[in-house]
């Protein structure tokens, strides 16, 4: 085995941060180094995560940019806007960083401040950040110096049409996606929202008027169709924890079978470690890919109405943030690039 | 008051039945006076509903058509298959049915056995049946022998689109509806895919080859607009026990703004007491209705892309069962039409 | 029908408020007329709970002591603290008040010290404070002015262990209770604890050090013995929004059947309208009574260990809170007890 | 790394053959050689588990029990009355067998017999199997040819009170038990009582007549104890999938600090890899555990009611279950305990 790798979490107290915390724990060629907070800094992992006691005997530090300079990976799971701080000062000095914020992912700074609503601070960066989805990025990301890790929802989506839009097999107009997610996506500040008596049993749409993860899926989805394109994206809100399942409507170029659409997906992705297109009529569910970093996709086309529809299920916090994020890491090593990602899917 | 109508209930151990015993107990205007299974006879209610020990002293009777001759109002919650050979014989004897089964809700008999496999045994019905969405046929509704008491996904659909098709104010082709339902929905009947272990905690589209709602929907539909029209329609499974959204994608024949639509849609409902039209932006939540008879609905323009967007809820055992079907007996009876459905949602 | 009373609820904003506020829709001895909120001051009922849209014209209004006089009684929902401040104010000015607060429940301003750690600002108001516990009580709430309304824990307790302490059928030592609740018990204040990714799948005892519910159990239910006693009571958090279970353990005096308790407890509770005595063996659910103002109780003896149980159950929001408060609220009132609490459970 | 062990499944079709499916999955010291189902022969195991498609190609075949002769080691998923008829053969053939039901858990057969119903087939079997707690049992195990695998419940209890009664700490007498199960534990067969709609949102005692699992304890901890023994043991249903949460009460002999009973726990289990003993106040929870072959216990005491607390929690498919099979397994093969059962807790 060669050099284990140093490794450092900046805003380790979310979500995305402990699945980080816990997916590192055992890799093989990776130790944290460093976790940052400010609010739990002296204390130890078990303060924020209770569940992580026993995991290592890590405590975090305030945040300091220069401290982390020997480290050889630099995780960034701050906020957005708060990342666009930082991630800079940290690449200055040279370091390669991935970052699980929104902030480098929209290559456009007047795209980024249309939906975000914020100028962006370090529009130079954007253009040299890679979009890590290693299923099309894998040979940018292993060199990159900076990661925009993707977006939970936009994981799912991208994935779902990608075979698509490369072989031009659909049309660009229309393409529909209606999204549910699991709550985990809004993180762990304590709002009303997110509340479980106000979340269980129930289900709702939120941000009809436009989701942030929009264009991030029209800029990634419009490369490899290689024209612009507009995606209606409507979110919903699940009463579970873990999981999104995107279903994507388009209209197909030209009659093929099930068993065609299947064989397209199936080609497309059969190097990889993480995707399976599952046979039509076998419709993936979240929880069969929960606590795995595995994306689960379903083609079928009804012959009645015209639409091709795809369904793709991944787990928000792995392959939709803290997976992936590893999965980067791994190529950016160039360490085998399912590392630390080998768990099978936790069901029931 | 006037006369108190005397009710039976006809298969009276499911979700559906346990429901209709609970908004008839304390119905001014109604009363139970036989319930059938053949499981149960003997027992009392609580042996099927422990929730219902203490509601009245009903004991249940194996089923005989006879029996029931006096009753004013039959409620048939029987299973599709089970209902056609039932119904025909209570109606022969005069009686008025309300059946929530799917077995008289399909006008063409022929579209009745393409979607559920079996030749019809009372074509002759068909036609004479009214469908019982008081909404649309609340005339018919007054002095029909026959109620075809909606499905579940349906009435949460018609209600959604029906404003936008009797005005002619979006094009037929295309309607794509994404719809989503709690687990109660699949009846009470011990299956694998509906253990709590099976469903907690995860989420998945179900059917997706075509599920036998669709023709009513795309009927009802193509009546109000004068014209077929095929619909897409994608039911997935909630990890919930109550509750239906359906989100629906249609594209208007105009620009209006999100204001001209609401008002579109309160005004085409605004002397409805169980349609609630909300501002754009305030989305609807399953559980903002569940335990009542309520629908609510918001529609939403995204000029960005061009798709009007229409969100439906409602509780599928009252407003997509139980709770219309004693609207459809109130009307039947001629009394107010609110009755013994005044319920507020029950929440958290 | 008699006058319609007058009444208002200040603190409107939390679970028990909005359930106050749909018990009291349609209620046919009394409406609401004043709302009151800070936060939501100038706005309508339906800006703090969009699931009562549609209830009532109510708007928040400031909270003013003054504007309150004309009600015929109030109901405090306000925290904790802030009731024993606004309270007296109120009873000065004559008004009959339901506190739903812990502040008057206590008649020993020094045991409210103890586990509550406040001095008590109104300790005159103790003693003549009646616990609103109809069951036990009805009598003296009829004339009281001032109502302590029982908290959630202790009504199920309380009416578990009612009829043995009466009797002076058990032991008073040892009494142990070990009480599971769902999440609402913890009020609408965001907090990280109560978040649904917290606490959906998930099972945790809390406050095992001491929970502020015991010493109102020792009271009441010494108070019924004729003799001090302690309890110890382990409160337990369930992944679910409403009710509470309590397995209460005691050791009998004498050999009796479970047809002897079952009849001593049937017996004890013969004319209450809100209390089911269940057959041994026919264990009592939570969501068997959900939406109701029910309480459900079953005693078994175990034979082989020499323990007697009791388990009972309500939801907290109702027969624990609010539900509790329309109870008093009717017997101060003069009008029939089950007057708008008539609500059958709502299951599934 | 020495030999790699050849092992059979037999009964691989509920959830504890998933789980030992997935565990076993990766193994680095055993390979699964064997699966049996009679339903299920012929598929493959994504058949029966759509999440573990992609785990291996392994096909289910009908129960042979001369097909597993070459394995080393059997693990036997059946229901207990198949086990007692399958586990005498594999044993007279020779092989090493942990057997998951309760048929060879018992020492006494007449025991087994009154809490179980049936006469004991094998009851030569009985003194001769080794109960496999490996925290109690463990040099025993790695000899053993027949493993009686523990029950959820009482590897909980026991392992929350073996230090208490190996130290002859308590008293003999009372011991209480207040359990809560998520109803993974009541398998994967259809009955209407697990359904989703039935548990969900919902809380309940069951079988408060007396539960199985009752003697398994009385014996395990009489034994510690070297005396005699009987337990109150109260089981209760969870609305969650996962996770056992045990709440013990007993006597202490003297009075003690919570840091000395702290340190009582930590020093017996000091050296165990899947014991954890949190603070006093740092209270257990079952999704802290979830998917993790861990035990977390926390020990209180009340000093104004004299009572001792033991907090348990397990998951009950992997520590309660096939975890626990697992370690056993490691034992009798002479690797590292912890082998293939690293995984840290998944949260949320």
């Amino acid at each position: 085995m060669g050099k284990v790798a140093s490794v450092a979490i900046l805003g380790a107290t979310g979500y995305t941060g402990a699945e980080l915390v816990r997916l590192l724990h055992g890799h093989s060629a990776a130790r944290i180094d460093h976790l940052s907070s400010e609010r739990f800094a002296g204390k130890g992992i078990a303060a924020a995560f209770p569940h992580l006691r026993g995991t290592g005997e890590w405590v975090y530090r305030p945040l300091e940019v220069e401290r982390v300079a020997r480290c050889d990976i630099v995780f960034c799971a701050l906020p957005h806007r708060a990342s666009m701080e930082v991630v800079p000062r940290l690449l200055a000095q040279g370091q390669r960083v991935i970052d699980l914020s929104a902030d480098f992912r929209i290559r456009d700074a007047s795209i980024y401040q249309a939906w975000y609503g914020d100028v962006h601070s370090a529009p130079d960066w954007l253009p040299k950040a890679v979009y890590g989805l290693p299923e099309l990025n894998r040979d940018s990301i292993r060199s990159a110096q900076l990661i925009a890790n993707p977006g939970c929802y936009p994981t799912s989506v991208i994935l779902a049409l990608a075979p698509l839009l490369t072989h031009h097999a659909v049309a660009l107009s229309p393409i529909l996606v209606d999204s549910k997610s699991g709550v985990s996506g809004a993180g762990r500040s304590p709002t009303q929202e997110s509340l479980f008596a106000e979340v269980a049993d129930g289900f709702r749409p939120y941000k009809t008027g436009g989701h942030r993860h929009t264009p991030e899926m029209e800029q990634e989805l419009g490369r490899l169709a290689g024209s612009e394109l507009v995606i209606r994206f409507t979110p919903h809100l699940l009463p579970q924890s873990r999981g999104i399942l995107s279903t994507c409507y388009v209209r197909p170029d030209q009659h093929r079978s099930d068993q065609a659409w299947f064989e397209l997906f199936a080609d497309f992705y059969k190097d990889e470690p993480f995707v399976t297109i599952l046979p039509p009529g076998e419709e993936p569910a979240t929880h069969h890919v929960r606590g795995s970093n595995q994306c689960r996709i379903m083609v079928r086309f009804d012959s009645r109405t015209g639409w091709l529809m795809v369904f793709a299920t991944i787990d928000n916090l792995i392959k939709g943030a803290s997976g992936q994020a590893i999965q980067n890491m791994n190529l950016m090593l160039g360490v085998t690039e399912t590392t630390g990602l080998e768990a099978i899917p936790l069901f029931p």
